[in-house]
């Protein structure tokens, strides 16, 4: 069997359910093992006021995929040179990226999307866009996927890009019984955004 | 403005997204305020392996609002009568109370659905039920409301659940603003559910 494991990052101020979504999806698939990390380590604290502890993020092997919420901290994040250029290295080691959201804010910031086609948050589609103009945004789509790189739109997109991921790794059967197990009406086309703004 | 106080009731081996879903909807309503409550306080793991830190539940104002979720941690605790009988104690004084997937197995068992419609998650069906066979469990329901209960069907059921007590506590408008700045496709029909097992 294929294994792979995915590294949850979170940081504070991230979306609930932009990390809480596709970890649901991940849960059900035996494939997957995953950890919950941050750069620091220790208690990091949701945009929503809760508190989930993570383990430090020391070292990635070039197997495994890197996930990237969303939130109000990307805000301050892109800001950060420290944490983006460590993000940048981290993600250059991994074989795949996922982000949801304005994670893919975080990710132009680090210069990773230059040329590839991404997406993110249509409400904060001007700030997160404006992080790197060399990205070929996409203003109507549910999720985009380039290279190693899977964006989606906001917050519950994430949750259909994950089966969507799960579907090309491990086939559409195994992400369609997911979806039925946790009883999710899986909006499966990338493109089809009722949310983009014109 | 009328305000509102939600307590989310974690518990070890709760579901992800059975909470982070309605959590979501319920942190984009500036009249919801919600705290993060175990019966013991402190750490709390999710089925999913990460560890979320919670306050002691010590009591509720009697216009609280309770939240409880799925998840396999419900197979213990059926059987625990210290939590069953102190969930029923804070549920009896709480205004209303809602659950998630197979949350709604913890209520029977507390004996506070007993003649009233409820549903629950729809692959552990036989299990749920068979906690109070007094309650009128309904097969093909997405979520069901009777007297102070929101009962959902599994994991992602809740947040379309969530979506339809905010649409009824601060009205339809709220509810539709939330779902588009989540950019959540909202299944908002009770009876809509196709994970329904005949």
């Amino acid at each position: 069997m294929k294994s792979m494991k995915i590294r949850i990052l979170f940081f504070d101020g991230f979306e609930a359910l932009d990390v809480f979504g596709p970890v649901e999806v991940f849960s059900k698939a035996e494939e997957i093992q995953m950890s919950y990390c941050s750069f620091e380590g220790g208690p990091v604290r949701s945009a929503q006021g809760f508190v989930v502890i993570t383990e430090k993020l020391n070292e990635v092997s070039s197997s495994d995929v890197l996930f990237i919420p969303g939130g109000m901290g990307t805000r301050t994040l892109v800001e950060d040179t420290a944490f983006i250029a460590k993000l940048r290295t981290f993600i250059e080691y991994s074989s795949l990226c996922l982000s949801v959201c304005t994670g893919s804010a975080l990710l132009a910031k680090a210069g990773v999307l230059a040329g590839l086609k991404a997406t993110t948050n249509k409400r904060a589609y001007a700030w997160a866009t404006a992080q790197d103009d060399k990205v070929l945004w996409q203003k109507k789509a549910r999720f985009v996927t380039d290279g190693k790189f899977y964006t989606s739109s906001g917050v519950s997109a994430g949750t259909d890009m994950a089966l969507a991921f799960v579907a090309d790794q491990f086939g559409a059967a195994k992400a369609r019984e997911i979806a039925n197990r946790i009883e999710y009406i899986w909006s499966s086309e990338p493109d089809l955004d009722p949310f983009a703004v014109e």
